[in-house]
């Protein structure tokens, strides 16, 4: 089947959006919840995150930088391959080293789009709703993102949405807005 | 997104269909000639076969017997993925290990039907499309299932077609009769 036939009877196209962020940024609320606006709009969707995929497809990788650098490449390609099928598939991951968003990217094709949820660390700490900021200070979470481990941050993400201090639902109403635009058939994206 | 909620606006259930077989019983000729008859009946569908998977998802893999293991259980995991997205996905690898295609089973749960495609070494060799059989018994290509590398057929597979024997459109009959059948919305499956 081509995209072409695909895309036409769902009436829209299908994509990557790859939600980037520190832990507690908001990635899962946002992506689960995304999902299911643009279901409810009609549209073919998936969103996936840590709890998809850590127990299935990636259930051999720790979290080594070599490992979550392999986690990253294979739910890039997995995304991909969401988006040949027509659907738009949301991925929520923190992703935190720029070369393996790049290598996501790079399978994903010209229909990826990154999603930086630009929250500082003093932001998501302040929040910290599974207490996990508070573990990895302590020292009983090694290599915790943002604590003891580095973020590199996006530098030409799509789109920036600053979810430490906008609300939930205004993320999702400018996120609502960008989907219909650049997954609209007469996009030229 | 609940099964339910995605089952009854596309008016099916999801699931697996996985076709496995020697090389040249018909696996992928099949699987899209399926995907593209269940399309056109307006489900929801994707088929996946070497092509989409060896040169991105499984890249780091050969072919050895744990490579091709892990080839497969990684399969089984993104067809599990799919099913859960709703669609019907049709995977067409030879997969001949039982224990890695148990685990393909184990990864798709109750909605995993095994499409055992029963040629034999001999007719699938008197068909030989891509010369490959020819090339294998010459030793140019070392671990090929059916010449030099073992094919364990399925024991209990949902679906058996003889592709040795039957036409391609007759096997694509039952196979789109059966599909109606066990991924309708009634269905105690």
């Amino acid at each position: 089947m081509s995209d072409a036939e695909r895309w036409q009877r769902q009436n829209h196209k299908g994509g990557v959006l790859w939600f980037t962020g520190l832990p507690g940024s908001g990635k899962s609320t946002l992506a689960f919840e995304l999902e299911r606006r643009l279901f409810s709009a009609g549209m073919q969707v998936y969103a996936m995150d840590g709890d998809n995929l850590r127990h299935g497809l990636n259930a051999d990788l720790g979290f080594s930088p070599e490992d979550r650098s392999e986690n990253i490449r294979r739910i890039g390609e997995v995304a991909a391959l969401y988006a040949d099928s027509g659907l738009i598939a949301i991925t929520a991951f923190i992703s935190p080293y720029r070369d393996a968003r790049q290598a996501a990217r790079r399978a994903g094709g010209e229909r990826f789009h990154e999603v930086y949820l630009s929250a500082s660390v003093e932001a998501c700490e302040a929040r910290d709703p599974k207490g996990h900021y508070e573990r990895a200070r302590r020292g009983e979470i090694p290599n915790f993102t943002g604590v003891s481990a580095p973020y590199e941050a996006p530098e030409s993400a799509e789109l920036v949405l600053d979810t430490g201090t906008m609300a939930v639902d205004d993320c999702l109403d400018i996120l609502v807005g960008y989907v219909e635009r650049k997954f609209d058939l007469d996009d030229e994206g």
